[in-house]
């Protein structure tokens, strides 16, 4: 497939996320994820710890925060700042790219939350 | 967990993502799936059958094609017209929820293929 073989050799100027190879894709999974889009949106309120995260979101265990906290900061969306401190203090707060994508994934969780009372009326017809 | 109980209960005005028994975070995760966002902002293009978005999304298996448009189906986001001819003939559009779903996604997704050589830069600093 020509598009995995340009993004295979780093040889474009626009990912395209139809492609399987292409880098975009991955990032795109990273921050659509179950909980990517949650911590991600919750963040626009602002810089939050760890435990914040955990109780702001409802259902997340600990271990899906984390990881899901690393691939967002290895994709450049969250900084992570640790104050080295005992017990630990860290904190968690949106990387301009991150604040980008986190401002047009709020657009279409608002957009859903608003629809959701007509979107069920649709379902139950 | 009081927004759980308002959930359950349906007796809400507007969805909340970050409570998990709404359900609105169901719908969410279905239009944000690995798959789920690629065959909507596909689907913008217009009507397709199956096998032209199994070609269009390289990588996507036809068991998770199939799963995902049902999915989909369920959220009233796309439309399925079954033509019941031998042999299949099968389409898919977006219904006006799906439109709009599939507009959001498509800008986060343009502009993280837009953004992707500036991301790839940063990961690599």
């Amino acid at each position: 497939m020509k598009n995995n073989e340009i993004y295979s050799e780093k040889i474009y100027e626009k990912g395209n996320v139809m492609a399987s190879a292409c880098p975009s894709r991955a990032i795109l999974q990273h921050i659509t994820s179950k909980w990517g889009v949650l911590i991600l949106v919750i963040l626009r309120q602002g810089t939050k710890r760890f435990s914040e995260l955990r109780k702001e979101i409802d259902g997340m265990s600990e271990r899906m925060l984390s990881q899901t906290l690393q691939y967002l900061e290895q994709d450049k969306m969250i900084h992570r700042q640790d104050f080295q401190t005992v017990p630990p203090h860290v904190e968690y707060s949106l990387t301009p790219f991150g604040q980008t994508a986190a401002d047009k994934l709020y657009e279409l969780v608002d957009w859903l939350e608003t629809t959701l009372p007509e979107i069920e009326k649709g379902q139950n017809r």
